[in-house]
Order: structure tokens, then C-alpha cells, then sequence
């Protein structure tokens, strides 16, 4: 059986045609070319759908089923708000199925991801999956006996709006304290300037000379050179993830948490002290068996490859 | 068909024979009568399954199945720890079977009181619940499509001991800004003895003349009768109870959370304004459908008829 996976994002639509081993047989992207209307975003997914089959040699006809991964609150196929997008209340399931002629899934793209870490990935198998995004913002998935948890609203999984210090920083949601104003790309960055403008001599400031120029690995990687402002930056990050985590781990227990986005990219930089954070305050820690915590696998393909997963049922 | 319920705690042991219905026919408890071996505990439960049966007028034979609810970490039957009563890798399941000739299952007590409530009580029939028991300390339990959810260890539902306010209180556990730290009884009575020591001529004071006279319901009375310093007590009690509740909502998004344990007693001058505080925080609460706050309707009884309820396959 193949299926088809869609990953729509603000800057691109990647299409991805999967076996039912959960192998990709082709990908391709296009860009999302926003600001564009829903139909047109619409029938660009369905094209992309009939190229990347032309591109394999396989008739459309193959194809068994298509999912989309999109940002925003998904419920029954329905995306009720996508800012980026500009999605309101899109019965996307039901336009693009009419599109394809092909029964579609629509899943919000930090659960595709995680479907697809678990399906395929870092979590291949494992009872129960929860996937920590760490890119511009801090996203989330959670997947248990191979199901994506969604809520009873389709809102489930949003870790970076977990409160890690009440009363803490502001929050680009107007919430004080969340973990996305610590352990995301956005906040390390404000911070790495403000350490800059504080230092402006210092081993940050002659690594980005420019507030442009900062990124989400400067403070790593000045880290790495032994310079103390960069490691105090990278500390925070890191104990903020972790008290976010092991929230995570007390409620759910979950068998792996999955990193992912560009922040995962940093490797055992971040993980080995994470694990050591999180073991500290993990209250059943102490003892039996403990989650493990790990990098994501696949990349961006997880939102490929989790989109398009049939529904279980 | 007719199954038994038995609630374990540190004083009593409760059991109750519950119909198909979730009606209890008869209930009973005995005290634990600590400090006692496992073996003895088990033999007095098994005593008190044959005693309510014949109570009730009921054959021992016409019990399909009895189910336990510990205090502890407990994993395919087996109770890995429970400090207050002395266990450690007991397998309790495998012992009372032997002892009763019944299956029999058992479960963490927070998760059978979560169960219960979802089966017959606060939640009955919603698609997911999360029970928050507010005692001497913070516990809880976790129904996912009236399934618990145990985690990959059977640790899950730690609710007392996620974060919110990292570097905050030091916790029991070890751990520091533990929800349990601020919004259990306990909490709340030593900041209450506390706010005495600070202002001895005060409501507070004349309400409780001596230390042990502070119980948690000492600083709402006061509050009610329009004490400042005991609205700033139960204010941040409330407050950390939110943000705890919120960080569960915006993980799991639960059709209900329903609040247990003699705390929740406080009714609706607890609950209108978490709610409120709730709703300021939830990511997700801007639009759409929001998780219900309720209190909990079962009392003592929802561990009995969430430990009597059969494994669902």
C-alpha cells in the first residue's frame, strides 16, 4: 500500500510518497509562496500529489490514502486556526478529498512528527512517544499505544506553553513563565544579544558582530570555547528544558522523549546534560525503569512519514 | 456480574461489592493496623472480600474478580514501592489471587479514584479525565478513553510533583517548586503557621490559638471572614493550583479535570476563582472548546469502584 504525506509549512509544501513500510519512496517540496488563499494552497498540495507519483512511475490510482501535517488546531479535519496560514476554521480533510479522491487525514504537524519519530525513528516501537520540537518555538506530539494524543479539542501537546516558573519571562502568548520563553531558538537569541550588548568585548559579541548574526548555536558554540557568558545562557536553556520535561515525565511517563528541530541539532552538547538534569528532578527517578531521552531520527521527513500514516483504528 | 473493590490506605482499608451498575452494595473498612507485614494485610483483605459477601447475602462464588487500590508504584500487579505501608516489589496481584481464588487486579489508588469518578461519578462517560486529589499531599490519576494511563514504568500521574516555579519551594521529594509545595494541606498549614508566627494578634491566630490546631481549612475560613493576610495565603495556593492544572490542560487537554481530597471540600470559593486563573493561562482556552473544572463526586467511594472495574482488554 502507498500513501502520500504532506508537510505544509510557511515556507514550503513537501510531498512524500511512503510505502507501507514506512519507507519514502520520493519527496519533493514546493514553495508555500504565502501570502496565497487557502484553494490555492489547496490545489498546489494536489498537484504536488500527482507529480511526485508521475516522478516515481506510479500510477495516482496506487495511492491508498493522503494525510497532510499542518500548524495550527486540528479536530476531525478540520483546522480551526492557523495564524501563518491564515486557516480559519478549513474543512481541509473534505476540500482536499474532493480534490484527490482520496479518503485524507489531517493531523497538525507537531503530532505528524511525532507519529513519524515513533512509526520510523528515534521511538520505533516504543509504548508511548512524546516529541519535544525545539525550533522558533517549542512544539509537541505526544503518541500513546500508537495513537496521537489530540485532546478532546485537538489542542493536546502544546509543551511550550507549559508554565516552568510562575511569575517568570513574558511569553510571545501572553503568559508569564512558559518553557518556549527559555528553551526556544527565539528566546536563546534575545538573550544572546542581550549578553552581547552587555559585553560588547566579549568572545559572543566577536563570534556575532551583529545582532543579525546571532543564532541559536552562537551560545553553544562560544559555549564550547570556554567562554562563561555563553555557558550561563546554554545552562538556562538547558534547566528550563528539563524542568519542562520532567513535567512531562511525571505526568506521562513516556517510554522516549523525542528531540527534534534545529535546536536538536546540538546533540549530546544538550543531551547529556539534559539527561543528567532530568534525572535529578524526575520524582520517580529514583528507581525502575526511566524514559529515555533521546534525538529525533528522521529530520524533517518525520512529518512526511507521520502524515502519512493511515488512522489506526 | 458482581465484583469487590478494595481501597488500601495507611489507615483504613476499605472494600465495597460493586454491581455491573458501579452501584456499591455494601461497603466496609477495617483499620491497617500498622505496623503490619504484607502477609498479614493481605490475609485481613482477604477476610474482609468473604465478610461483605456474606453481608450482603451475597456467595463468595458470584464475585467475578477483585481489584486493589495502593498507595505506590504499581506496574502488571506488582507493587515496587509504597513506603507508607512497607512494600517493596510485592506482588500483590499474584498473592491475593492465590489467597481468594479470584483474578484480581491492582492499580496506584489515584489512578483507581480517577477511574471511579470517570465510571461513576465527576466524569462519567467523558473522553478523558485527569483527577487532581488535593490532601496532605498532591496526587492524581490519569483516564484516557476510560483506559488509565499507567506510562511505560506505571509511574505516570505524578501531578504533585511537576514544576511550577523552577528554583521555587523545596518539595518533600527533594525537588524544588513542586506543585505539591505550595498546593497541598500540608503547604497550606505551614504557611499558615507561619503567617501566625508573623502576626500573632491576627484572625489567623484567633482562629487556631495553637500550631496544631492549623488544619487547611484554617486560612479559607479566615479569608471568608475577610482576613487579608489569609487571602494572600489561599491566593498563591490557588494561583500554583492553576498554573499546575494549566500545564496539565496544555499537555493533555482532558475533557475534565476533577479535583479530589479534602481540599477540593472548599467547593466553589476554590473553584470559581481557579477556573478564572486557569482560563488566563490555557493556550488553547482563547477559542474553541475548554476543558471542564469539577469537583470530584464520589468522595472515598471512587477508589472502591475504580479498583472494582474489571481490566478493559
Amino acid at each position: 500500500m502507498l500513501t502520500i504525506g504532506i508537510d505544509l509549512g510557511g515556507t514550503n509544501i513537501a510531498a512524500g510518497l511512503v510505502e507501507e513500510n514506512r519507507r519514502m519512496l520520493i519527496k519533493r517540496s514546493v514553495p508555500t509562496a504565502l501570502p496565497r488563499s487557502a484553494e490555492e494552497i489547496l490545489s498546489e498540495i494536489g498537484l504536488l500529489c500527482r507529480r511526485i507519483c508521475e516522478e516515481a512511475g506510479v500510477p495516482f490510482e496506487a495511492v491508498a490514502s493522503v494525510g497532510v501535517g499542518t500548524p495550527g488546531v486540528v479536530s476531525r479535519g478540520v483546522v480551526s486556526r492557523a495564524d501563518n496560514l491564515g486557516f480559519r476554521d478549513l474543512p481541509l480533510a473534505e476540500k482536499l478529498a474532493a480534490l484527490t479522491g482520496k479518503p485524507v487525514t489531517v493531523r497538525n504537524d507537531g503530532n505528524a512528527a511525532a507519529l513519524g519519530e515513533w512509526a520510523a525513528g528515534a521511538g520505533r516501537g516504543c509504548s508511548s512517544l512524546v516529541m519535544v520540537t525545539l525550533g522558533t518555538g517549542v512544539g509537541g506530539g505526544i503518541v500513546i499505544g500508537g495513537r496521537i494524543h489530540e485532546g478532546f479539542n485537538g489542542a493536546a501537546g502544546e509543551i511550550g506553553h507549559i508554565t516552568v516558573r510562575a511569575g517568570g519571562r513574558r511569553c510571545a502568548c501572553g503568559s508569564r513563565g512558559c518553557l518556549e520563553a527559555y528553551s526556544s531558538a527565539s528566546a536563546l537569541i534575545r538573550q544572546t544579544r542581550l549578553a552581547i550588548r552587555r559585553d560588547p568585548g566579549g568572545l559572543l559579541a566577536r563570534l556575532a558582530p551583529t545582532p543579525e548574526s546571532v543564532t541559536g548555536k552562537t551560545a553553544f558554540e562560544a559555549m564550547r570555547k570556554g567562554d562563561p557568558a555563553a555557558a550561563a545562557l546554554v545552562g538556562t536553556f538547558t534547566e528550563m528544558l528539563a524542568t519542562g520535561i520532567a513535567n512531562v515525565i511525571q505526568l506521562l511517563q513516556p517510554e522516549v522523549v523525542c528531540l527534534g528541530g534545529g535546536m536538536s541539532r546540538e546533540g549530546e552538547a544538550l543531551l547529556a546534560p539534559l539527561r543528567d538534569k532530568i534525572e535529578s528532578k524526575s520524582f520517580a527517578g529514583a528507581e525502575g525503569a526511566r524514559t529515555k531521552i533521546v534525538a529525533a531520527a528522521l529530520g524533517n521527513d518525520a512529518g512526511i512519514i507521520g502524515a502519512a500514516m493511515p488512522e489506526i483504528e
